[in-house]
């Protein structure tokens, strides 16, 4: 059995011991760690230290055994998923979380079905959160994805920012700058796709239509493959 | 919406119609397929038929509108997946469909916790064959995969073939040839990962163990991604 991964901030690191506090404490407490156990932990940064639990009476408190830094990938990758019934949208955090996304933004498409007031909308962000820290730890990854709070659309924030749409003619690899880019975004529709005219008004504010091939995806597949395959395509996936 | 998709064999197709009989007629029946109404007809070969429906009292009788011919996903992809807990395999199996896998042979791994008699094993096999098919359909797929009986053990049966091993040291990227080969086949492991003997063993038959980088997939998601990653390398898919 693998040692167990808790996430911290890098000012819970100093002087060659690390102390975790508050949810990760929380979630230290609930899995037993004992002191003497050996643990793995990530500052957010790319730093990941192998350690040994000396107090675990009140916060966990570790001394630093080693330090590894592990690359953050690279584009730093923001996926606009729209909506969908069902869980799919905490399958999708969950698996892009696996594979290296860097931020979530869930947004109402315009075929969006389901109507959630704010507050249920609130409720849900705070689960895919904790749904993104559960599957950062188990993928043992360097950080733990944001999950924004919900878009009323998807929008343009960085070059390149690629909308997935089933009848673009130009594919997503032809769209891939040949220079890593710092940050990248991938748009994705509920079950009915997205509209024509959110996908002409991304396009208008410089997004890109793309196709990942002549295959039809789900919706909840189109994201964590697309962040795999960008991740291959810039060397950190595969 | 668009429309149906169904598959049928070669010989179905004939001076300019399609005749659909068999569970994928009784799938246009559940759908409601009308007369006049527009379809899509795939043979299993990458022709991919436009038509419509002119009969529909038994079998499902469409005069072909126009054909068009899709390129085969190149390698052919086996997915050896080691049977899970609950429905993982059923995720498995549709996902990895979506992307374009060929044939999914499910196998008992050393640490695969299940434990079913041959009966269950093949109403398991039955259920994700129609897993596939339906997951086909909606990916408007030329083809069907075929989900093999259940297996006591992956083996080596193509070259390459690719194990998927978190404590590998070589990256995936590193084993594919950079010709296309005609087969290639990808060995992921149950929840506990496959045994040491297990890699030993299909390494000494001439498989690669490899890694997909420093992250850590769950057994679910693993096959699907190498797929699509497999897919991106080798032109057809992102």
């Amino acid at each position: 059995m693998s040692a167990h991964h808790f996430f911290v901030d890098e000012t819970q690191i100093a002087g060659g011991v690390v102390t975790i506090g508050g949810d990760e404490a929380h979630h230290a407490r609930v899995l037993r760690v004992r002191e003497g156990e050996r643990i793995t932990v990530a500052d957010g940064t790319g730093r990941v230290l192998d350690a040994v639990v000396t107090d675990n009476t009140h916060d966990f408190v570790a001394d630093v055994l080693a330090e590894r830094q592990l690359a953050m990938p690279e584009p730093s990758i923001t996926l606009f998923q729209a909506l969908t019934k069902g869980d799919k949208l905490e399958l999708v955090v969950e698996k892009a979380t696996e594979v290296g996304v860097r931020t979530v933004v869930p947004f109402i498409a315009e075929r969006t079905i389901v109507r959630w007031d704010e507050r249920k909308l609130e409720r849900a962000r705070e689960r895919l959160q904790a749904i993104a820290r559960a599957s950062a730890k188990q993928s043992r990854s360097a950080f733990v994805p944001t999950v924004e709070s919900f878009s009323d659309q998807a929008s343009v924030r960085v070059e390149p920012t690629l909308v997935l749409h089933e009848e673009a003619t130009e594919r997503m690899r032809a769209a891939l700058p040949s220079d890593v880019p710092a940050e990248l975004a991938l748009v994705v529709g509920p079950e009915g796709g997205l509209s024509p005219g959110e996908v002409e008004g991304l396009v208008a504010s410089g997004g890109r239509a793309v196709t990942l091939g002549d295959r039809i995806l789900r919706t909840e597949t189109a994201g964590p493959v697309a962040v795999a395959v960008v991740g291959y395509a810039y060397g950190w996936f595969g």
